[in-house]
């Protein structure tokens, strides 16, 4: 992201300085300004995605249709400000038109505008959805939060066991699928091994919609056993994340003790010694 | 709550006398009489509680009339004596009236009386069951559950986790919920996006009544990995309050007992001599 | 338990020497065959227990009737003998006889002999059903686990946490079951409070028969935020159970370094000194 | 496995070497060639499993008959060359004959074979179905995974936890499936004990599909306690494993690495001077 913001060689002095300042202002959030935008953004996309929810209920889109319709105008007016703005402010503009976010931008506005070109466009109701896209726009924001890094930590830390633990499920999902398609058969739901599948899947989760269930004895003691296999297996998710959790919260808490001398990091409380250069650490007052 | 407490400059010594013990009985739970009133005001929220439960059973209402109306009469009384009782005894009746508890006290009695004045509102079955609101004032009695106090600061401490968790959730559920809009249609139950998305929701939570479900191969297909997803993310909230609860159980062994000799912390309550330098501790008192 | 035991203060030396050896198989597990008698009971437990099981399905019964009963008679006579010799060897007959396994012992045989007797018992189901309770017979052999004791120590520590949360699901579930039944009424099948606490408590606990739903769509918008609820508080009583568990299992690694001064246990590996009487430990060496 | 490897005292230098090679490329996994071999076979049996479940699918098959016969008969001519090679490059042919994976990989190959001499097999689905045990094989590969292993000792170690929590819950299935039959009665579903203990299970595994679902209010309210008690039960293999998974990833932490000077145990890997002393440590050797 780093790589779109002007640099100084670029410009006239006076134009820099107001691209500059638009950049930072919707780019980054480390300025007053620039986190009033991003929470004015925030709350325009929630209203925006509120209408296209609001809209696609059938009772309340014949009643306030042009209420409906002139609200979706207005937020597709300022977005399409918003994205022309972004566009004149950074240095690559294609680079940013052609970014994750910048495709977003330009999806959830464009319904609106092809539905004035091509009329038969606005009735179909897939296209115009793609504006709920913008719902993605909030995964910017919460850079506020230290919390949420904590999270998004510990689940990339657990990245690799979750997937593995996923391909068991998935490998299981298969064997128990396919044995239920011959134990129950097509007479009672399981049509299909991929129904089987999905039955499978929604067992082990302890989803359980009801909608295939087993019917014979045998059905019934297969699944009694395999639900008890996924109760047992509910643990191993839980255990992975809790972990990497504790870890990432745990490392937190040393990493602030640094060597006056080789200014490693992260020292423990009882440490008296760095443990790089071996040089003598000041005693360790625990802050806050 | 302190500041309801009535001090010694206001009214006369005896008078003063009598308020502060009634003061200590009934809003306090540190002497005998006050913790057997307590106990007793539980024993009889339940019961009214129990009573107005029982009473929404149809078929009981209409044969035991008389025996729920008498009794719903007698905790009425008995809670508007406790109403006035507190209003006297605190030194700021207003204050207390208007606080939390205040209100909930009052409202849970007036829709008895209201009932005599207004006989057209004893049909009015929703205000009656205001009533309900009395068992929030059990939520006042833990305070003799130490543990409670470790759950609740457990909670406390993760709640930004859990916002954003939740908030994950909710995109999620926008995202999946509009998805099987389209995909499903209101042929297979998923009317609008509010109804997708509290399908989602009840899919992600891994409840899964089966009042709505999906029944194309695709749709079945989505709701697979949507369940595989919101089986692996079932365990960030596990691991997120399990972590806190783990650090605030922790923290009651005190890691801050300091040896005066060798300065070494973290030595336990039962330690007598410093288990590093051999060194008599000083006896250890529990802060807090 | 031990005070069942036979002492030598009664009987003739042969008599005690018979009753002291049967004793010892039947009642301790710490000879061969004693845990040999274990084994042999817990089969014919688990068999008479699936002969129950078997006997209850119409189809099986009707067909190899004089089997089943075989085995029935086949089982009462084998459980009435280890009453009768449990009731010899034990110095206080009386006493082995009103606790609570003696009463499950006669319990579970009772039936059958009173079938002869009274011949239109025979035909009340629910008194013969009484024998399964020979299960609960089980319960008293897992001594061979020692892991059954950490699972159940890490229960017994957390019991207070559990019936505070258990408390708080019961209050919520009181709660939404009220303003459910008010929302969705009876007319959606919210036919009562107990119905809509019932359902509540399928709710929050993520079961979801599906036998009632809510149907108005500020039901549904409710139901969404309870299981969301519920989906953050589920994390409660695994945190609690977890850390319990982490700490029983954490505090058996180090309770076998004993200072040989004051014999105190349960000394961490980094003590050098002994916490209780200042003596100078042994160096730590890590076992296994 | 490595008692398979040809050794040099077998057969000619030029034999032995070519056997020796294919054994190192189908066998092990530390070559490129070896490591290309498997990922191929993942492939390759990912494709034939999936052709298996999409010939179970009615519409499809009646489609696309030649195209999923003639793949079919592809898989099976390379399983076929890929198990005869098997065969061939290891030193006891017999001994991987009749181990699991040389059974799993004859079993998956047959059922076409039989098709042709005996053609009213091919019309057997559910021996046609043994192909999907080649999913096992891929059970074999995740050698690649470190983390697959942490999960699988972690599952491993708290192996008797699991077995005993299991134990529990079945003889609670006992009961509760018993008084279910009891209270309900087979005109509410309740048809059999079997059935009420699968109920049970559906039931306190939170999976709820709502085939068979409490009617009387008896039953609704011994479901409610029965849920809540699965509720503080499902902490338990939560816990379990979390634990062990802890204590699994913690113990690769080297605690056993001390200070030559004054004995200081548990240095980080990184680190280079002793945290107590300032000595210098020991260059960090991974143990295993």
């Amino acid at each position: 992201m780093s790589t779109l913001k002007p640099t100084t060689s670029n410009g006239t002095a006076q134009n820099r300085d107001w691209r500059d300042r638009l950049y930072t202002i919707i780019f980054e959030a480390d300025t007053d300004a620039g986190r009033r935008f991003d929470k004015m953004l925030l709350v325009l996309i929630v209203l925006s995605v509120a209408t296209v929810i609001i809209d696609s209920v059938g009772a309340i889109r014949s009643n306030d249709y042009f209420v409906l319709n002139a609200l979706e105008w207005l937020f597709t007016v300022l977005f399409t400000i918003e994205y022309v703005v972004r566009l004149l402010c950074v240095k690559h503009p294609l680079r940013y038109a052609l970014s994750w976010f910048g495709i977003v931008d330009l999806i959830s506005i464009l319904p609106t505008y092809l539905a004035i070109i091509f009329p038969e466009f606005y009735y179909l109701i897939d296209v115009r959805l793609l504006r709920m896209l913008r719902v993605f726009r909030i995964l910017k924001l919460p850079r506020y939060f230290d919390e949420s890094q904590i999270l998004w930590q510990a689940l990339r830390n657990s990245r690799v066991k979750i997937m593995v633990f996923l391909g068991v499920v998935l490998i299981m999902s298969v064997i128990l699928g396919t044995i239920m398609y011959v134990v129950e058969g097509p007479e009672n739901g399981f049509t299909s091994i991929p129904v089987g599948m999905y039955w499978s899947i929604v067992t082990l989760t302890t989803t359980g919609y009801g909608d295939i269930h087993p019917k014979t004895p045998l059905g019934q003691l297969i699944t009694s056993c395999a639900m008890l296999l996924g109760y047992g297996i509910i643990a191993l998710p839980t255990g992975i994340v809790g972990v990497e959790l504790a870890m990432t919260m745990m490392k937190r808490v040393p990493t602030t003790r640094t060597c006056s001398s080789c200014i490693t990091e992260g020292h423990e409380s009882d440490s008296t010694f760095c443990k790089h250069c071996g040089e003598k650490l000041d005693p360790y007052q625990f802050e806050k």
